[in-house]
């Protein structure tokens, strides 16, 4: 069998490396451009034009660059094929990277010292030992599952909580609407890391951030959020941070990205900001794995890591 | 045998919580009572005035609060009977935190992010993948191989430098005089955990910053002093950020401390302070095994974790 063609559509991305170590091995089409073109066989997406995939007609499967898959549900005119999301090694590495980083900087006070340095305050604040902590995890996939893993052994309690049930050695597991609760009750530290679906869109707002354990001595909870920005609600994280419901943020996603300059958050004492650059996309680990699959499909192998399109993830 | 009274002298700690807990099992004697006490056969010391000890005629064993043992030596009138360090998987577990927060906050752009946040600039720097950077451990002993592991864990490249080889699976290790400028130049950030002795005393200098690798695109090497003040030299630090041979320093150790207010240290934008907090030395987990290892003692077993007097740690 022939080696299939590619379009490319990666609006939001520098597209030159990708179409680069694609070209290497592949014919590829660069957006606008084949919109209509019968030899194109994959896609190979990030943020794409609405309807642009619609005429394609031998369309077989598109490629997500990115582990979240709500840019291409976000198409109204998305055609029925299959949908593969690329994981890397890379990509879970950067999300653990940022995890263990930022659950780390609230724990160990960073933002005390960092207030205390320019006013030449010599003062230690009191130390919980990691075990006295519990980091909840919101999404229990691939990235969930490896930032828990060093979470503990760094010795913090960990929780997590999954839409379906997904134990894990060591995590307190909860699942589903019922576990909700229970989960937050139990809870510090919130890790964000779920899908955005219809399901999960503004999960993360006032009335859940209340319900996170708040401890004598640890002054409110944190919030991490490197999954989705429209999993949240900007202005119920402010309230929350406001009222004392919340000591911390960490926000690397937003309602709206790049985040606003009129966005009280920049400014705001409590919280720290990263521009959706958690785990970045790497061209040079994901596309080997993105050719790798094109050949195997076309050698008659199934495609891996496919999106579930009724979960939306 | 009957159990042996103990001479508490804890400069610089508040001694209540030490008083208290050993007290509950022990007869206990607040300096600067007891100092020729024949009754006294343990001393539980932190920073002790000197002479202190040479008084006591039945004095069996030195307990010394906190991983260091350097403020016992400083004693010129130190009896000769064994020094013991108390080892907690509770200080272990603080200090691998302590680095590995570190260790993430400079690799993942924490400054930088922190500059553009009040100016709101969104903004990714070039992100290299942990397996990129050199993370270099002066001192391979309990703190330092703790701290290396989970550096593994998060797939750092790890190097280890030590007096005598010691070798750690995953971890390049160099020793000695002849391997410390082949260490230095293979390593991207400087973790400096060392014992302070007559032969550590200011080695970080200069001359030894210079040798650490710089990179194209990382904009100079990194260190992070979690060890004893005395190691470093505060001024050939600000020389090495000022000149570019440092990109950036988190410091939890200094020259004098508390870290006077006329330092330039304090204000300086590439240095990260924290008031000598990286692990604490908490009464309630090091009592009980100081209060174990006396009982094991008297039983005629072997004190654990005896210092070396010849090597000074």
């Amino acid at each position: 069998m022939e080696k299939g063609k590619i379009l490319l559509a990666v609006t939001a991305f520098h597209p030159q490396r990708w179409h680069q170590l694609l070209a290497a091995e592949r014919e590829v089409v660069l957006e606008p451009s084949g919109a209509n073109d019968p030899s194109i066989t994959y896609a190979v997406v990030w943020k794409h034009k609405p309807n642009l995939l619609s005429g394609l007609p031998n369309l077989r499967a598109i490629f997500s660059v990115g582990a979240g898959v709500d840019h291409i549900f976000a198409d109204p005119g998305l055609p029925d094929v299959p949908i593969v999301r690329v994981v890397a090694d890379n990509l879970t590495q950067y999300m653990t990277e940022y995890v263990v980083w930022r659950v780390l900087d609230h724990h160990r006070h960073g933002m005390l010292y960092r207030a205390q340095q320019p006013k030449k305050i010599w003062h230690e604040p009191l130390q919980r030992p990691a075990g006295d902590i519990s980091v909840g995890i919101m999404g229990l996939g691939h990235l969930g599952r490896a930032a828990a893993s060093v979470l503990l052994s760094l010795g913090f309690a960990v929780n997590g909580w999954s839409r379906t049930d997904r134990p894990m050695k060591g995590v307190s597991t909860y699942s589903g609407e019922s576990g909700l609760i229970p989960f937050l009750n139990a809870t510090d530290i919130l890790v964000v890391l779920l899908p955005l679906t219809p399901q999960t869109q503004g999960i993360v707002n006032y009335g859940l951030l209340k319900e996170l354990r708040r401890r004598n001595g640890l002054g409110g909870a944190v919030l991490i959020n490197a999954g989705r920005g429209r999993l949240q609600k900007d202005a119920d994280i402010l309230r929350a941070l406001d009222d004392g419901t919340l000591k911390e943020a960490s926000l690397d996603v937003f309602e709206v990205e790049p985040l606003p300059k009129t966005s009280p958050l920049w400014s705001h004492p409590k919280v720290f900001i990263t521009p959706h650059a958690a785990a970045t996309s790497d061209p040079a680990h994901l596309v080997p794995a993105m050719l790798r699959q094109m050949d195997a499909f076309e050698r008659g192998e199934k495609l891996e890591n496919l999106v579930d399109r009724e979960a939306g993830y």
